[in-house]
């Protein structure tokens, strides 16, 4: 995309001589960004506009055209795409709004437009946005009001307002970019692509994201992931409460997709969530300029004991662990540091100190192996001008490549100075606690990826495809989506997923002769297409430990079922053995819009809920990913043995799981699977899959 | 303390000719904020300071003095002290160090000063601090570089260093203060007299406080209590985290409490918790201008589809929800908007709105009963000038002084001229989303604190305090601290707080009668005072139905108990019924330093700590009280019938807590109470305590 954010030659088509216009705006801006290549408006109307020789189409412009930029009414653009096409115009940024955003005919006239850029083999930027800017060549192709500053942040934004109000805030926060691209409507260039040009550009070191959809998930997933090691990759998500997709409905047409897809989408593309705007950016200062620490590296640093209480307070909520100083380290700081101040971690220097002192302090925090990051928290005084600090920091972090150091000077205009002098010589700035907090934990969520190895796959083998496609080829027969709970359970065992013994039977004697071949006690269900819910029509009795009994509950459940469900067709009666306590887990998949097949683990029974005690990830599961996923639940340390308790058969857990991750890659037609509870007993003693529900997509 | 803030005379002892002297800095201060009253540099050396009189002494000062800032070396103070006490000085403000913050002498030094503060029946701000300052008297007797804003929000800090990070912080946000006191050592005033004073302050609308520690917590609920209606309270307290309190221990010497029981005492006072510096001024800065909102009465518009998704998924994250609109809104907003707009809330009214669709829509959503607060985002478009938006915003202000209206407007220079125009006519300026929000939610926490009824605290009288007394006498006589089971649950029943039929038999054959007479099945237990974990020793057999088990199980049990504790002295086995299963819940009583009694309610067994699922409150416990603990908790879902589960017997349950309030209240002594598992069974069936551990305070 050189040409793109590199052109030699720009024509902006639709620049106009009214300044209340934003072909004006757009025009004005590419001049007043210092950009040095050819630059042509196009516009039949007029001679000259400021000051540059106009044209009055993209045709008649002497020399090649790199990127043209459109800001003409919708119903011309495709008349001018198509000319920029003849012309051999590589790139299209089309400002112009009233296409998919609009629906009805905007939706079908986006069509239109896409189809002339592929023809033409040209790309294009949005409809429907802001533009694009690259500080480094400079070029300003945006009708902001602002240029941004020069830096190494790339930023992409699926809103054009918040490109705007974020160049605002940037400013005044000296944040720099590198490039920033407004996708608006992603017709042809989406995230992905500018994700991983971006992750190649020597200018950028952290590239940042506002999206409120992603329109194919699954090859974001597999795109992203092979680039977010490169260069750290911070998403903003928007929509991702039920008001807030109600509102990005509403806003740009694009169907939000589930929340938990998306964590796990981009979890597996290693893609760092943030969850507000500000930690969008206190994350990006971070990463685009410190060497990630390990999650218990931190030191924090101040000449004001109540910034370092809270700093340590925040760190710690959010996971993180301060530091542990050599002894030599804590002999040094006993030397130059007054009784009065605190050595251990955090290093309170007190107020009366110096800037020597200070700086003194960071250097031998800085020399200690066991520190990889320092938090230099300064409160004003009147003993230490804020730059020296910066400036010492700046030169400490020269001699200390290798250790990060972040700067939350809390305050104002005492560091106006400061705030710039840092930023421009990348060191970030902070002016709270929290938001330093956020931002070192950015560091090490980022350090925790890159040591992550990357996983290796490994396919199940030992499984019978044969007799699943047997028995989905049956359901599909029958015309039926659901499968039947004997169905399922036949499917888990051919996957090797343990299940009770069970026997379908047809009769009373039938289910006896079950019960006596399967051993007591058995528990009876039962199996009919029109029945989801069983327990409501009272069609399951457990605890059964006799003929007699057998006899019983099988009349009984015929009664119940015939009596709330009249007309309901009855496959037989499920007689199985009933089991064993243990470990209530639950195990789920639905397939996601966007993303795929989505499996859910946690604690089962009437946990699940309350405590929402689930995680989530995305099929296809490396082992490494079952064991992730395990573990991020609280009902994992249950399963390791908590408090005493004895250690679950974790293996085996990890193993059914990995099975049924290969049978939703087997047959992806399982659009639902539910087994709840799955049991999972003592180590070496196996987990049972007592109930399972499964559902197959709608015949394609 | 009128004396305090708006003094006639002020004597700066130990002013300063020397600029890098705290006493110059001080005399300074006072001089450049305008104070008009009497001003009496006191300095034997010095003829004339910054063009004032000095004086030798306090004694030679001709008129009277209200207030003395003392800033002599820490040896001095205690003389200027009683001289200030024998010139009849009211207030002394003692900005020196070196007193309890550093420990032995220190502390004696400051105990001395406060009986001479007390003996000549003055007051004392500090030791230890960075003095006090009234923006409306104006003086400023802080050695602060920079003085506060005029405004309605007075600041209580235990950190000097903080109220200068804060007092340069508050500079760019445009912050205004009524009043802000450093406390230092709070050797004799401390935060309380100052919440008292200032929510009786007709400048001040809302108090801030920044606290390590807590000295006295049961006077601070009581105190605080009585006025955190009249004006909102707003605490930060440093020391929540392990880091952080360790860090405070060495900062200013005082303990930091459990952070539970700070938080139940801040609930019961009243007191509105904020979690970091930012949060404290974002909660501030809208309690101090805005009434505040229900819940659901939240309107959120913005120029900015981006900005009203961010805003709404934070406020539902935060559980606030968005006001659903009358549908004549709807109708003028259909007639007023444009088709791309967005007219449900959050409003979008696109971004080329300007500022007339803006204001006309505010006030469409203003007039609007459902809607209580409006978030107004602003994204920068060369349409609208945010100064305009601003003065609209105020105007509209006084038309619906009774509406909450907050401004987030994203970005930074853009909006110089609105931040400074908006905090000067009190509209709360945010720039970020998810400060706003914060805010939001303050307002709302507040409105339901006010909404809350005061409660009455009604005693338990059915409880047979004589036999409680006679228990205890003989665990004293016997010189123990910890009760056993029998004695414990003696103690529970005589309270009424029901537990199951025991008996405490001394040989096998009692226990046969009593397992006879109890009725079958029943648990035994190992009774002695040398035995706290009866599990670990094998002293516990559940189970039990008939005379043989009983008989074996008495023989077993004894042995294991003699095998693992020879020397343990053995009281007897415990016959106890069986109890049914129930919901397990968890009741636990501790004695906090600073708050007193805690207790705490939740889901128990091994759930209690795997989820956390516990809420906490102090004792003594009005009714209203009691429900507020169950509710904060998870399991209260579980016991008001989750899911079709069967409701709990939660009247009884509320009984019992009520009772167990009273037992403390009553019985003081009881220092640990322990209820694990306190089993509740469906409604009109009760609940019942299976076991009871109760340690009393060591004698007096």
């Amino acid at each position: 995309m050189d040409k793109l954010f590199q052109p030699s030659s720009v024509a902006v088509v639709g620049a106009s001589r009214n300044p209340s216009k934003i072909g004006f705006s757009i025009l004005k801006n590419i001049i007043d960004s210092g950009y040095s290549g050819n630059l042509y408006p196009v516009n039949p109307n007029a001679e000259e506009i400021l000051g540059l020789k106009a044209y009055p189409s993209l045709k008649s412009i002497p020399g090649d055209v790199d990127t043209a930029v459109i800001v003409v009414p919708s119903k011309y653009v495709l008349d001018v795409a198509r000319e920029a096409g003849e012309k051999g115009v590589k790139y299209l940024v089309v400002i112009t709004a009233g296409f998919k955003e609009v629906g009805g005919e905007g939706i079908k006239r986006e069509k239109e437009l896409l189809r002339v850029v592929r023809e033409y083999d040209m790309n294009m930027v949005g409809p429907n946005c802001l533009g694009v800017i690259d500080t480094h060549t400079p070029i300003n192709m945006t009708f902001a009001q602002r240029m941004a500053r020069k830096g190494h942040i790339a930023f992409i934004s699926q809103s054009g307002a918040l490109v705007t109000a974020v160049l605002d805030w940037a400013a005044q926060a000296k944040i720099g970019f590198s490039k920033i691209v407004s996708i608006g409507n992603k017709a042809d260039l989406t995230e992905l692509d500018f994700i991983e040009y971006f992750t190649r550009d020597p200018d950028t070191n952290a590239v940042l994201l506002y999206v409120e959809s992603i329109d194919n998930g699954v090859e974001f997933v597999e795109r992203a992931s092979k680039v977010t090691k490169k260069k750290p990759v911070i998403i903003l998500k928007g929509g991702v409460t039920e008001a807030g997709a109600k509102a990005a409905v509403s806003h740009t047409g694009a169907l939000a997709g589930r929340v938990a897809a998306y964590e796990a989408g981009f979890r597996k593309a290693g893609v760092i969530m943030a969850s507000s705007l500000s930690e969008l950016f206190d994350y990006a200062v971070a990463l685009a300029s410190q060497p990630p620490p390990r999650r218990n590296g931190i030191a924090v640093l101040s000449n004001a004991g109540g910034l370092c209480i809270l700093t340590a307070d925040i760190l710690v909520k959010k996971g993180l662990s301060l530091a542990t100083f050599r002894s030599d380290t804590i002999e040094k700081l006993k030397k130059i540091l007054p009784p009065t101040a605190a050595i251990y971690n955090p290093v309170d220097v007190v107020g009366d100190s110096d800037a020597v002192r200070y700086l003194n302090t960071l250097e031998t925090l800085l020399s200690d192996d066991s520190v990889d990051a320092v938090l230099t928290l300064l409160a004003p005084t009147a003993l230490i001008d804020p730059l020296d600090i910066s400036k010492g920091i700046v030169e400490l972090k020269k001699k200390y490549p290798n250790k990060a150091i972040l700067a939350g000077f809390v305050g104002g205009p005492s560091y106006y100075d400061a705030v710039e002098y840092l930023m421009d010589n990348k060191i970030p700035f902070y002016n709270m606690p929290a938001r330093l907090a956020t931002a070192v934990l950015g560091l090490v969520m980022y350090k925790e990826y890159l040591d992550r190895p990357r996983y290796k796959y490994v396919s199940v083998e030992d499984v019978d495809r044969e007799r699943v496609k047997q028995i989905i080829n049956i359901v599909r027969k029958e015309g039926r989506t659901v499968l039947l709970e004997s169905e399922a359970k036949s499917i888990a065992a051919a996957y090797g997923i343990p299940v009770p013994k069970f026997y379908l039977a047809k009769s009373p004697i039938d289910a006896i002769s079950a019960a006596e071949y399967i051993g007591y006690p058995v528990v009876m269900k039962i199996v009919s297409p029109d029945i989801l819910h069983k327990t409501d029509v009272g069609g399951i009795k457990a605890g059964i430990s006799s003929s007699e009994e057998v006899e019983d509950a099988y009349e009984e459940i015929i009664m119940n079922v015939t009596k709330y469900v009249p007309r309901a067709k009855i496959y037989g009666i499920l007689v199985e053995k009933m089991a064993d306590k243990g470990v209530e887990t639950i195990v789920g998949v639905t397939k996601d819009l966007q993303f795929g097949h989505l499996i859910m683990f946690g604690s089962g029974g009437i946990y699940t809920e309350l405590f929402k005690d689930v995680a989530f990830s995305l099929i296809p599961m490396a082992r490494e990913e079952v064991q992730d996923l395990m573990g991020r639940t609280k009902i994992f340390n249950i399963l390791r043995g908590y408090r005493g308790m004895p250690v679950s058969d974790i293996k085996r857990l990890e193993d059914i799981l990995l099975r049924i991750n290969q049978l939703i890659i087997d047959f992806p037609e399982i659009v639902e699977l539910d087994i709840n509870p799955l049991r999972v007993y003592e180590a070496g003693r196996g987990a049972i899959a007592l109930d399972i529900k499964m559902v197959l997509s709608k015949e394609v």
